[in-house]
């Protein structure tokens, strides 16, 4: 077994490695330069301790790995056009440092080079992982315009938020763990729990995001704290605030999220007083950890000695301890 | 042997009759608009004409022409967005009907939906007919990112303007036709030779519409005559008035092509006698007849009675003496 330190230095060194073609210049440059910024890697590691769990060789499904890591920083590179984002893990965005076109157009090859090695598995599951592949593609982007959308519309219900970030969170994750299952020569039924445990994971990750913004260490949390309550960010904690506040508190977060021009940090301290007196962090910790629970029951079915499945056991609790 | 019309009328209803998914809206609206905007549904006829040679049955092959036809209708989508186009086949880009964001992540699902319908074929050639679409794909954003660099460079040999049309145009044609013999169960040697087939139609085909921008008939051609002249694209028409244009010839266009704001009819008279006095038609005429001619040589080779390749031949004589 390999823990995940290990795994993320495979990755790293395989994404350094890596050859792109070099014409033209400017469609591979920002390729590299985006797989560059780092991460956690936390997508490919999940799926190569999902292949070690079975018998598959993780160097084998070292291309696998990387075909998901690419996958996500394409989705990166054209969301962040999306969000006129200028900046990502404190480097420039690609649409920043080259022009929109540039990034949309590289993003395009990237989505293609995933899929090419997307298919670096046998020829007995090829058909099978390119399904679940697609699938998570396809959903990751619907959950990016669902997100989207919610910018422009009043009222959300945090039944419409979940099935939002499942979407554009979760499915990668889950998806991510299932494929290292089967390129694993896992059964199918151990690569389907793998996909509940990351998916629910992967809720869990995210509402963990949303505390994170506010609750964060400022120090270890590497964005600004309380930028999602700055942005009016439909989060489960705003969402939840809304649907439970009354009266007087009512009309205080109203005030803070439709003024315009407010001063950032009268507005950031008056939000979160307002979360505070309401108990929307207890609230998201508690849906969070029923993810959590069904996260881990999911994994205690999978079908390999509990020795084995440490690792992902470990991760999914530093996750969600984390602070950053 | 079915005929163009009967393939195109074929695709169109399939095209009609497609069900997409339904959420979130703002996703798969712009896709059923895009290919609604009609088209000569080119590349899946070429598809469906190509396994139709061989013992395929063209029903079969439906969706994998139908995946080709999406996937060129997602780097329309694209494209238009890099061009700042404002009108694509009469009606609004989808950038501009909606927003840039939308015309983003559109595309970005249609070139998944692409790939899930390029699986649409028997496990036999999955590998082969995804791997011959991968690298369509990479060539088709190349051609596109080099074509977006020429707008900025000063000089373009003609050899790297054709390259250019090779991966931006010819490539898909050529791919269509080699994926369209490979489902209908052709030998490897029939299906390369369609795809040299494809690729140099696709080179005759993309300098007919260079020349068709100036001598074209306004009533047929369906876009501004003139409208390469106007934008000073570098076709293979200026590349080579520039390439043999001497003395005050040389300087006139130079003039043209560097002076701001001019009279439009003006400008394209002046180029258009020009290109007369040069003769630079006759010589992309010839360049054509070239790549048609090599079209011809590779389609004598396949290994099928002359009979059934009437349809391909008549094509690519109608395509290469066409108006629009």
């Amino acid at each position: 077994m390999y823990n995940i330190s290990q795994l993320q230095d495979l990755i790293n060194k395989e994404i350094a490695e890596r050859q792109y073609s070099n014409t033209p210049i400017e469609l591979y440059e920002p390729i590299r330069y985006i797989m560059g910024l780092g991460g956690k890697r936390m997508r490919p590691a999940l799926l190569l301790m999902a292949c070690d769990l079975f018998e598959g060789s993780i160097i084998k499904a070292l291309p696998v790995a990387l075909g998901i890591e690419v996958f996500h920083n394409f989705t990166l590179m054209h969301d962040d056009i999306m969000d006129k984002a200028p900046l990502r893990r404190g480097g420039e965005t690609v649409h920043a440092k080259w022009n929109e076109s540039i990034a949309i157009l590289s993003g395009d090859v990237m989505l293609v080079e995933a899929y090419q090695l997307m298919m670096k598995v046998d020829d007995s599951i090829l058909r099978m992982v390119l399904d679940i592949f697609s699938e998570i593609a396809t959903g990751v982007c619907q959950g990016q315009q669902i997100d989207m959308n919610f910018e422009s519309v009043d009222e959300v219900s945090i039944a419409e938020y979940l099935e939002m970030i499942r979407l554009k969170t979760a499915v990668l994750l889950a998806g991510s763990l299932q494929i290292g299952a089967l390129v694993g020569k896992s059964k199918q039924e151990d690569a389907e729990a793998l996909y509940k445990f990351g998916e629910n994971l992967g809720l869990a990750f995210q509402l963990q995001d949303d505390i994170l913004d506010i609750y964060g260490d400022p120090d270890k949390f590497g964005k600004q704290v309380g930028g999602d309550i700055i942005a009016n960010k439909k989060t489960f904690l705003l969402i939840k605030a809304l649907e439970i506040a009354e009266d007087l508190d009512s009309e205080e977060l109203q005030y803070w999220i439709t003024i315009e021009n407010a001063d950032t940090n009268l507005k950031v301290n008056a939000i979160t007083n307002l979360y505070n007196r309401l108990g929307v962090r207890q609230l998201a910790e508690h849906q969070m950890n029923i993810y959590a629970q069904k996260a881990l029951t999911a994994l205690n079915k999978v079908d390999v000695e509990e020795e084995k499945k440490m690792e992902l056991r470990q991760f999914a609790e530093q996750l969600l301890i984390r602070e950053n």
